[in-house]
């Protein structure tokens, strides 16, 4: 019971902080989602910042997710692998009603002034990027990048490249900047 | 004198916002900064919404004084005039102390829930977007870039992979991510 109140309130919390951000939501909004009194919320977490931090960790279950479907298929080539897993990115994003990515909200929100944010959102892409870059290194291994590869520089520009697309994509509620970005970069990361 | 006062105002909220946000931003802080009376804000703006989108309009002015500078340079070919443009924009990121970009960030935070920011910031990018759009046609006209190139389109992707960038330079208060995005888009976009 406890644990369902407990996951009640992560749940709300994902939706509601990709739409309103951080500043504009309050906890009375996550209370009134979830029929939960305020008593119940600070039991489970310690501030609206302990809140959110763990909104992100339950973010990043998803993301893993992700990743694991799209780069353990090992029956597709590895940039095919790379690719899906933004693929699945997008599916998500068509499903929340495109507001684009939780990651690159709060940290463009946060990380002028937060610096628990900033270190938070920066290691939540850097273990993707790692991840992203044991895939490069073996479609480099693969012959299907350039020998002079960087794949670690590879993710990074991949995952940097997506989150621009994604702002945009949320300003517009549009997947179209999403696709014509895979577009470009799988295109062209295989060449020299 | 009064003028003044409008200016400080404007100037105040381009550092405030680009740190802080919209939301994390009290008027307050802005009278605090300027040593402006609360009346005299409200004399000039009817409310912090009005005042932040009049910042905005400010931050367009310092942009596209940028276009001019580096798109009117036509002594150079016309994908460096582009990628000076974004040279430019770096080299103000590192004066303000690498907080990265004031548009990418507000349309963030707040395009989930405040139509009037979501539409005027996604009106911004296509305003740069067209002037970036005009360069890359030249580009094409000169055979700097391919015959198929939509032009309108590869300015798009370059101002999206941009604000990618300048969100992790944000994080990281590192430019690193700006130059290796630049590098990559302008290396590949002349491969077909």
């Amino acid at each position: 019971m406890a644990q369902n109140t407990r996951e009640t309130l992560l749940d709300a919390g994902l939706t509601l902080l990709l739409r309103h951000g951080y500043n504009d939501l309050g906890i009375q909004a996550v209370l009134k989602a979830t029929g939960t009194p305020r008593g119940s919320f600070y039991h489970f977490f310690a501030s609206k910042e302990a809140f959110a931090l763990e909104v992100v960790d339950q973010y990043m279950v998803e993301v893993h997710q992700g990743l694991d479907a799209a780069l353990g298929d090992t029956s597709l080539p590895p940039l095919e692998r790379a690719r899906h897993f933004f693929e699945l990115s997008r599916d998500k994003y068509r499903r929340d009603g495109y507001f684009g990515c939780m990651l690159g909200g709060l940290g463009q929100e946060l990380s002028g002034t937060n610096p628990a944010f900033a270190r938070k959102i920066e290691e939540c892409f850097a273990v993707i990027v790692q991840r992203l870059a044991d895939c490069m290194q073996e479609a480099k291994e693969a012959g299907d990048l350039p020998a002079d590869t960087d794949p670690q520089h590879m993710a990074d520009l991949l995952l940097n490249c997506w989150e621009g697309a994604a702002l945009r994509c949320r300003l517009r509620r549009d997947p179209a900047p999403l696709d014509e970005m895979l577009d470009f970069y799988f295109a062209r990361a295989q060449s020299a």
